[in-house]
């Protein structure tokens, strides 16, 4: 099996200027952060916007972040795209910058493809990139793609391209299916991709976590991981997950960025790119008075 | 209301050769096909898998078609995308090279933007388009993209951008929103995404129809189109969905290919780009034989 990578990964927010531009250098400031606590960094996932992001714009963040000296093997860049040529694109720069792995959508606009086809796409995509640095992470998230990854599939993929096809991101909100693929597929590497349930999935063999609310809550996370087989296990996990739900009330990722953006003092760190939009006002104000009730506070370096 | 254009449209099929890259010149010569019946172009729809291209793909495309001389007033291509940074490109070149309109999805990949988010979207795509010879078609197609253009949010665009917003295609697969658009929009380009029910949609106001089988069946649906309030519009019809509901026993794009290929002779024509995958032989012989039943034949100049 592939695998190397392990532990907690944040699918890094991507701050955007007023102009609407990605900006590389408040997002190497968070990355840092993140990094200090020990998390990895899954840029350009769901939470990132990563599909809001257009080709160019994510291979120059990724040159921009590793140019910062941010180690590229604590790096899993979002790789997916609908057209081949673009995972191509993608794919061979995560391999030949040396990124830890790369974070890989199905083709997500087709939802009839089916596992004959998404099949054929990663082959074409695996062949055409060539390259044996390439560790890919499947990213199986039907309920926002529309298309996944079946148990079968995957196990077609990992026996087809066993050096590549590293392990998942389950994003199912399917625990069974997450324990699905732990039973059947010993060694792969599987991310939860919540933290909802992290103490027992990495009992039962989870090698992490990918989740939105690292980006906010990297220390607690990452100390519950280390800490899965502790007795007091369900007393952090418990800890964590109040935090998760009091963010879960709002959407997401501007959520997360409404409180990056009051601990900095900083509203730039409020904006998303369209269609998503920053939280309302009055939702901010009652999500910090949320946190504020469960003795919550995010205090970044900096701020 | 901004709409010049009417009549029927196909989502041209794009070629690809064995080496998996976009065939310009069998897509020219296709386009001349369906140009030769009076069917216009809507390439990069759907049914072009016009989502498996990437942005540069169908710039090259555009302008190799338009260097070999089809009108660019008689094209609508497809220019939507999940990255505001692509749908400005592809959106800028339509207008700069004079396209007829472009087709636009919304982005598909974040479920619950909703209309303020989408509103955002195509409002800072068209300023930062900033081309007034840029005319929009919403693609309305929620079984496909997860992701529609409601009434209202249909209506707030018109609005804010009446001289760019020019119509729509409706792929809704509901009659009931075909009609309530036609009612609620007067003058708007409203293309029903289908022909089944060509001939009353356009006895409603419709203008035309953008349909897959236009790709094999361009004549009798462009005749169907014209005559939509003569005595026989019912009879012409008929033989219309018949065609079409033998077509769509098959993956649809996979049929088409299969049929425009044997009727060139010419296997090239078979190839999809992965996740989508040629029409399997048996499933071809099937459907050669449905068609024979029909009385159909493809009989395309120079096959």
């Amino acid at each position: 099996m592939a695998n190397q990578l392990s532990g907690v990964f944040a699918p890094v927010v991507t701050p955007f200027r007023d102009d609407g531009a990605a900006d590389a250098d408040r997002l190497i400031a968070h990355c840092r952060w993140l990094l200090s606590h020990e998390c990895g960094l899954a840029v350009f996932g769901t939470n990132s916007e990563g599909n809001s992001l257009s080709v160019a714009e994510k291979i120059d963040l990724i040159d921009a972040l590793i140019d910062a000296g941010i180690p590229p093997n604590r790096m899993m860049p979002g790789t997916g795209a609908c057209a081949l040529p673009d995972a191509v694109a993608l794919c061979a720069h995560v391999a030949k910058r040396g990124c830890g792995g790369g974070l890989a959508l199905p083709p997500f606009y087709y939802k009839d493809a089916g596992d004959d086809g998404l099949f054929a796409f990663f082959a074409s995509l695996i062949e055409a990139v060539g390259d044996e640095r390439l560790k890919l992470y499947l990213y199986h998230i039907p309920p926002v793609a529309g298309v996944g990854f079946s148990l079968d599939l995957c196990e077609r993929l990992i026996k087809a391209y066993p050096t590549v096809v590293a392990g998942t991101k389950d994003s199912s909100r399917d625990d069974d299916n997450t324990r699905a693929m732990l039973e059947r597929f010993p060694g792969w590497g599987v991310f939860p991709g919540n933290e909802t349930d992290l103490a027992a999935m990495v009992r039962h063999g989870a090698v992490g976590t990918i989740s939105a609310t690292c980006n906010v809550n990297a220390p607690a996370i990452v100390d519950l991981y280390k800490h899965a087989a502790a007795d007091d296990a369900a007393d952090r996990q418990a800890k964590v997950n109040a935090v998760r739900t009091a963010f879960s009330r709002y959407p997401m990722i501007a959520a997360m960025k409404a409180v990056i953006a009051k601990a900095h003092d900083d509203p730039v760190w409020r904006n998303l790119r369209p269609p998503l939009l920053p939280l309302p006002d009055d939702q901010s104000a009652a999500l910090h008075a949320d946190l504020e009730a469960i003795g919550y506070t995010f205090a970044p370096a900096g701020s």
